[in-house]
Order: C-alpha cells, then sequence, then structure tokens
C-alpha cells in the first residue's frame, strides 16, 4: 500500500476507532475484542486472512488498541495513522499462549465484561482469551460493531456503486455466451472472468450462483454440470468488489420457450421486487419491506414457495445487518444498505429470483442496480 | 450436481466416513462436530457457506450422522448415498436454539467428549453446544480429521495436479502482460483473469499476492497500487483450484536490472528449494525437509532473513496439516501433500520466495510444479 493512498483512507479508520469508544462507553462493555475479518479491517485498516495463525485485535474505552500478530506479519503495521500497542508471536505454536496471555494482562480483560462476535471469532482465538481471563465475560457484541458498519459514509457508498456498475458490466459482457447446451459451472466461470474483466477486486463476495432447469427451484444451489435446456429458467445470482465492498445481484432469463406458469410467476416476483423498492424509505420498520414483496407473491397465490426473507444487509460481507425479514421491526435509516430479493421456487420444476441492491437516502431510497428486470428469453 | 458426478464421488465420502468411526474409537472421542468447511465437506460430500446460519455435522462411533441446517438448503441433502438425519430450522433465529438443542439431545452429546475444530468452530456454533450440552466437554480435534484429510488418494492426486496445471498456465499466460508502470493490483487482476481463463474453478485457493521492490520484502504482502519499477524484484505468489483442491506456487523476477546481491540470493533460495525438495521423503521427519533448506540460507549468511516455515500442507485448504516447521518430528508419509517455499527478505529492500507443491510419494516425493524456478529478469 503506498502512503498516498493509505493516507486518504486513514481518516475513516481514525473516526471509526473514535465513535466506537463512545458506543463501548454507552454500553458499558470494557473492551470489544476482534478477529481477522471484515469488523477487524473496518476499525483498522488492516487486512489479515483467517488462517491458522490467530491475531486478535481489543479496542477499550481508555487506551491505545492492541494487536496480537505473528511476527511474519509486522510489516503491516508501519505507517498506520494511529497508536498501536503490538504483541508479536513466532512460528511455534508453544509459545503462542504467553503472547496472549501478556495482551490480556496488559488490556485488564480478566473480571471485566468483553464483546466478541460470535459469527466471527473462532474457538481458536476464544479458548485463549478464556483460558487466561478465567473471570472474565465474553457476551456477544456483533450489534456493536454492525451499528457502526450499518451507515455507510459517502466513501462506502461510493465503493458500492462502483462494484455494481463492475457487476452489471460483467453480466452484459456474458450474456452473449449464453447457448443450449452451455453447463452451469461453464456460465458460472465465464462470469467470473467477465467481472474480473471488468474489474473486479480478486476478493469477490461469493462464486457466482448459476441454477437452471430443476436446480433453479433450489435457492442456494451450487453451479453443478447440468447443461442449459431449453423451457428452462436461467438464475443468476452474482457480485463483484471493488475497494473491499461488494454487489449482490440476481436476474432470471427463459431459455427457450418456458412453461406459462414460469412467465407468470416471473411477472409475480418483478411486481414483488418493485413493491419491496418502493416501500424502503427511512422511519419505516425493515419487516415492512418484506412484508410489502411477500404480499404480492401471497396474493398472487405462491406464498408458500417464497421459502426466504426478502433480503439482507451489504457492505463489506455478502450478508450482514439489517436483514429485512418478518419480525424485524428495527426502522430503516439513510446510509443502510441491503438486497431486496423475492422469490418464488416451485419445488421440483422451476424458480425465479430478482435481487437488486438499495441505499437508504434520507427521504428514499437509491437503487444501485440498473440492469433490466424482466424475465426475458434469452436464445 | 447431477446424478453421474455424485454417485462417482460417493464411494470416497462413505469410505471417509466408515474410516472416521474407527478412529473416534481409538481415540476415545464419543462424536466429532463439524461447522461448514472443508473437513465438512470431505466427510459429507456437502458444501455449505460460512455464514450467518449456523449449519452443524454430528458424527458419533454409532449413530447415523446428524446435521443440523436451514430449512432453505434442504434441497442439498437429496440423492445422499448414505442416511442422514437432518434437522431444520426456519428464517427466525429466536427458534434456531430449540433445534440445535434437539440434535444435542438426540446425538446425546452432553456428559460427552465431544471433538471440535478450534480453527473452523465459530462462537456461533460452539455457543449452541456449550449452552444445551452444559456438562459435556469439547475437546480439540482437529487432527482427528488431519489424520484422514492429511493422507490424499489417487483422485485428490488427480484434482491437485491438475490445480497446478492450470496455475501454471495462468501465469505463463499472464507473464507477456508484465511491464515496467504496471501496478501490483493490475498484475494481480490479470493473473486472476488468466487463472480463470485457465480453467480455475470460481472458488479460488487466496487472491494472488503481487509485491515488487520494497513489497517483496514483505513475506505477506497485498497487492498495493505501486507501480512495477526497474530494479525491483517481483514476487508472484498465486494458486487454482479444481474440484475442491489447490495449488499454490510462487515464483519471483527480475525488473530491469537489479542489484547482484539480489541476484545472489535468487540463487541461494534456489539452492534451498532444491534441498528441501530432494531430502522430502516417506519417513523422514517434517523438520528435516526444513533444516535442510534453512542450512543453505544459514551458510550463505542469511539465516536471519528467513522469517518463516518452510512450508505448510495443502489439499481443500490453502494451508493444512502437515507443517514443515523446526520441531515438527512427526515423519512424512506417502500422500501428504505439502509447500517447499523458502524465502529471503531483506527488511527496507527486496525479497525472494521460490515455492513449489510436493507430494510424498511410497519412495520419495513427487513434485508437481514443473515451471522454472530461476530469477529470471522479465522486461
Amino acid at each position: 500500500m503506498n502512503t498516498h493512498t493509505f493516507q486518504s483512507e486513514s481518516a475513516p479508520v481514525v473516526k471509526r476507532q473514535v465513535k466506537l469508544k463512545s458506543i463501548l462507553q454507552s454500553t458499558g462493555l470494557d473492551s470489544l475484542i476482534l478477529n481477522a475479518g471484515p469488523s477487524l479491517t473496518y476499525l483498522t485498516g488492516l487486512n489479515f486472512h483467517l488462517s491458522e495463525r490467530p491475531v486478535l485485535v481489543i479496542f477499550t474505552p481508555d487506551t491505545t488498541p492492541m494487536i496480537v500478530l505473528p511476527e511474519l506479519e509486522q510489516e503491516k503495521l508501519k505507517d498506520l495513522p494511529y497508536e498501536m500497542q503490538a504483541f508479536k508471536y513466532g512460528e511455534d505454536p508453544s509459545g503462542w499462549g504467553a503472547v496472549f496471555n501478556w495482551a490480556i494482562q496488559v488490556g485488564k480483560l480478566d473480571r471485566k465484561r468483553n464483546g466478541i462476535e460470535p459469527r466471527q471469532l473462532r474457538v481458536l482465538e476464544y479458548s485463549f482469551l478464556t483460558e487466561f481471563a478465567t473471570k472474565a465475560k465474553f457476551v456477544p457484541a456483533g450489534d456493536v460493531v454492525s451499528k457502526l458498519r450499518m451507515y455507510k459514509d459517502e466513501s462506502e457508498i461510493i465503493a458500492m456503486r462502483k462494484a455494481v456498475k463492475i457487476a452489471e458490466q460483467g453480466l452484459n459482457a456474458t450474456l452473449p455466451h449464453i447457448k443450449i447446451g452451455l453447463t452451469e459451472k461453464e456460465l458460472a466461470t465465464e462470469l467470473t472472468l467477465q467481472l474480473f474483466r471488468a474489474g473486479s477486486d480478486p476478493e469477490m463476495p461469493f462464486s457466482p450462483i448459476v441454477s437452471a432447469g430443476l436446480n433453479s427451484a433450489n435457492p442456494h444451489a451450487w453451479p453443478s454440470e447440468r447443461k442449459l435446456t431449453s423451457g428452462d429458467l436461467l438464475v443468476i445470482d452474482w457480485g463483484a468488489s471493488h475497494g473491499g465492498y461488494f454487489s449482490d445481484i440476481t436476474r432470471t432469463f427463459a431459455i427457450g420457450e418456458v412453461e406459462p406458469e414460469f412467465i407468470q410467476i416471473g411477472i409475480i416476483v418483478l411486481d414483488a421486487n418493485i413493491a419491496g423498492r418502493e416501500t424502503a424509505k427511512p422511519g419505516i420498520p425493515m419487516e415492512a419491506v418484506d412484508k410489502a414483496a411477500r404480499a404480492v407473491i401471497e396474493t398472487a397465490g405462491y406464498g408458500k414457495y417464497f421459502t426466504h426473507r426478502t433480503g439482507h444487509g451489504l457492505g463489506m460481507e455478502s450478508h450482514e445487518e439489517p436483514y429485512i425479514r418478518a419480525g424485524n421491526t428495527s426502522l430503516l435509516e439513510a446510509g443502510m444498505a441491503f438486497t431486496i430479493e423475492p422469490g418464488i421456487y416451485l419445488p421440483g420444476r422451476n424458480g425465479v429470483r430478482i435481487e437488486d441492491d438499495v441505499i437508504i437516502t434520507s427521504t428514499g431510497a437509491e437503487c444501485l442496480t440498473s440492469l433490466p428486470r424482466e424475465v426475458v428469453q434469452l436464445v
């Protein structure tokens, strides 16, 4: 990372650390402890792979941030725009415990109430904490970081717009390659290639999901060796990444002539998608977006075939807060970014999903995605 | 996944489950509990993303395997070539605990000694286990699965050979694009694109590491906006994936005329790489491979600049057992696959790393990688 880029990115990280301290104070947490992952990157500006070498960062309301890391990663700490106490360990795992213990004692974590991220923290790191802070409490605090990460600032929104643009270019470049006989895997590989050609960063949000015919009725299918066949619905669910931020889009196509009912469910899902997008604005409960989309599908008689929530937050992760589902009465606020992705899946037959990415603005919602949404016949 | 592919893959999964049962019995473990990840895939043939929706598989020596999973993933269980008890939960997280509890009671995990993978299991899943099996012991059992996964069978070796071939084709197609002024990031993106063009599966082992000049002295650098400059050493560390198996290779190049000492350390590292590869064979302690490579670098007076272990296991993960490092006295055995990757990193200057992938055979070692290893001047 060169100095120029680094300094232009440093201000947000420091601002986030200041906000974190005040959230810790207001929630009565004595620390927040993060392992390698997006929250650590968000709050430190540092990138670590999740590997067999554990990395922990410890934030408290009144001390300099601390990091436990392998010696061979210490170069990453050079030129940080804030103070950081580093606890470095060597290649022999038998020496790691002492280094973790040292950090835990300096951070005075024992007998305290420490926040962790259950979705990210592994037993590998957690067991060092429980071994050396035996009287500490470790409480789920994923929402502490979510509260920060959920509100995208201008630089993040710019990155997400770009991630959407790259994804849309990648799909447009892929469509001409689609033909009967192509396998789902071949199509997924071509799309991946076109996403990189369109400028996606190497770390993709997820591998493209390409599912056709029978497989399109499975909302979480994996690309298979099945060949595209006339009469198939073809669901493509893909994203790109830019500057650490992701897009996540789904479009559905018809391959040759499909059953009239498949065209019909395409229209219903599109209406549900529109209803969801039109409902999304600040001050509205999150579940209202789900309800608006679901009502369209229920009214059409397909309620039991819309088997998942309407959407999920999007940003540095392809699934993050906020979740757009029944029962979530939290209110939408400006800066929140999420997907709206209703679907109808007819078991043993075919399925449709149409997914867009939106960001709540001060008055409504900006839809980042602009590709046509209709289920059109491709070949 | 079509039926043909599935059935051809089913036999290994069932064999692995049988082996696991006997290992559980011999180690006195009452169960092995896995979340989404490579070990789960290895032992079940099922693929799940690590997401906010926890998935757990429970193996015991004498019951049918059990799986806790989201309802919307249940399609994946169709046509499994073995019996599986499924415990399905819906979209509302408040109902998940009861489903996990049900599985834990059916599996009779409480008061038992249950194996977990600390490197993979998250507090998200672990907290369900400790909440509903309050008197159970959860013990690190990563080595139970490693013991299985460490010995590659013929189908796995074939997949790894192919993953190496794809990676080498991808690099060969990338080399003509390398020129002064290209950024590390641009080069990493071009290489990624060429890897997909060469046939890599979408799930890459890791994003290519491209580090030049000063950055090449950091063994775990991240591609930056730094432009290739005459006088740079250029380290490229990359891999491809095929059928769930990875390759992981490093080559170092000179950009324009480089300092004579950089050429010299290139020769030393190559000699160390050769020494490591020549030492690798069945019956030899793992640390002997590290020692052989390290001795070459130490003799040349650069010992303190070889700051990491000599290698790591490779297969379904880019880092797995066995680890080729000082102090590891376990013996190499046929079927073990790992990297040999000595390096010299001159702080504040430049660095060299040369990495190959080998598999121990009954008489020696097969080197999967075949690209030239010399540090040659590219432009």
